[in-house]
């Protein structure tokens, strides 16, 4: 490992590590007026969602690496104290990539951008009509965490009304994965675009407490074909299988290589299956 | 649009539109200990650096919504004030979310998962041995936001030491994310896998001002074929090419279809090329 003290290096060097380690990040697409009604439109990856009661999102305008100075989003929240927040996905991320040139005080982003102002309902500020999830806020605190160069301000803020595209949602009217394509920034120039073969499920173990990767055999730990991801698997299991349940699946299942067909069966995501034909090679060679 | 009213749904349904809106959400392998030393490690994606200077990471281990109770990572930091933050990668997602099974009090989550225990050089907490970016932090302020299921609990950490492994550095010692395989957390059991063609480039306006897709001539911004990404990216340019410069690139460029070849021009990301073979076709009409 290489061993990185903050205080021992240039804050764009320490922010390249940050940005690079910490991520993909969600994006914030964040609309804001000032105390006059200009209307601003920045991005913002330093974002995330922290609660639910109260829905809770925040997001931080830093100051800039370079100077110190603000951005109008801090600005705008500081003097009106509403921001809606629009997710983005890749058919949006170029126009979301322009939004966040440095324009001039008072210019329109939206506008910029080529992205649709849509009325919101609670809130002054408009909503990115583009967006298939909004999110009308009220800020409910800022705390700016310093003066100079990369200092975070942290905008909290209440979700008061949320609003979702049809076209993300499933018939029951919640959120179907398969049909989100978010994208997220990591460091430099990159981003990462969450659909298609980028995602997989991993069951929350939740519903039980795992026996641990602590209780799988030493025959199985020690042989350097698992993987840590197959140990994992393993060790989520509540129980492991009785002897009369490997003999059934052994019976059911007549194979020349148990651990080969264990191995098959872990990658499938089939555990239990795994676990019996994996306890019977062991059971064999006493 | 369907509009929901975080006031009239119940927790656990803003819970899973925000899990599933706001993503995909960095994971945090937070390593912390009890007053008397006992060992603590649970995932979290209410998550995110927030800025640079100082380091400032922020994470939530909420109240759980299930009945308000609180997790042994918020006690561990509120009695002892250090954390290492370790980032997770797909060779460790399926430990990773093994370590989030609630075991009992004082269980050694790195032995249920089977992680190793990294010494470390500044706090006391052990880091993750496996993961390829460690940030040993001090808890500067935990911002506790309500009793209820579901309510976030901010812990402010600083940065004190950073660890990143060889195998994600380039030769100058920088990140290089093509070698990062990061993995995020989305709604239900979905995670997105932040690598291979996963990843994209979208090179920063930040050097220039784009003109603006409002600087877009109409006969593009009026042509259905192309895409908000297009116009994002036609907006993107310092200043469209000159008469002479597209005259040049005619020349050199001889074509049977100039919209064809702007638009193929603009899917390579060769925006100033494609700005003069649109803007050309434009010129034949005149």
């Amino acid at each position: 490992m290489v061993t990185i003290n903050p205080k021992e290096v240039s804050i764009p060097v320490m922010h390249s590590f940050l940005q690079g380690a910490v991520a993909p990040r969600p994006i914030a697409l964040a609309s804001t007026v000032d105390k006059v009604g200009n209307i601003n439109l920045s991005p913002f990856s330093f974002f995330n969602v922290f609660g639910t009661n109260p829905p809770t999102l925040i997001f931080s305008p830093n100051r800039r690496v370079r100077d110190g100075s603000s951005k109008d989003t801090l600005d705008n929240v500081l003097g009106h104290d509403e921001v809606v927040i629009c997710m983005v996905d890749y058919a949006m991320v170029e126009q979301m990539s322009l939004s966040s040139c440095e324009y001039d005080k008072g210019v329109n982003e939206f506008k910029k951008a080529g992205f649709t102002e849509g009325v919101s309902v609670m809130v002054k500020p408009p909503r990115v009509a583009e967006s298939k999830a909004v999110f009308e806020c009220r800020v409910k605190q800022v705390i700016q965490m310093g003066d100079a160069g990369g200092a975070p301000n942290l905008v909290i803020c209440e979700v008061l009304l949320a609003h979702f595209s049809e076209d993300i949602l499933n018939e029951s009217g919640v959120i179907d994965q398969t049909k989100t394509d978010w994208v997220a920034r990591l460091g430099g120039d990159w981003y990462c675009r969450a659909s298609g073969n980028a995602l997989f499920e991993v069951p929350k173990p939740s519903v039980h407490k795992g026996i641990g990767v602590d209780a799988v055999p030493d025959f199985i730990k020690n042989d350097k074909s698992f993987t840590g991801n197959d140990l994992g698997r393993l060790g989520n299991i509540a129980k492991q299988p009785s002897e009369s349940e490997i003999a059934h699946f052994v019976h059911l299942n007549p194979h020349d290589n148990y651990k080969e067909l264990g191995q098959m069966l872990l990658k499938q995501g089939r555990v239990k299956e795994a676990w019996m034909s994996l306890l019977y090679t062991e059971m064999c060679q006493k």
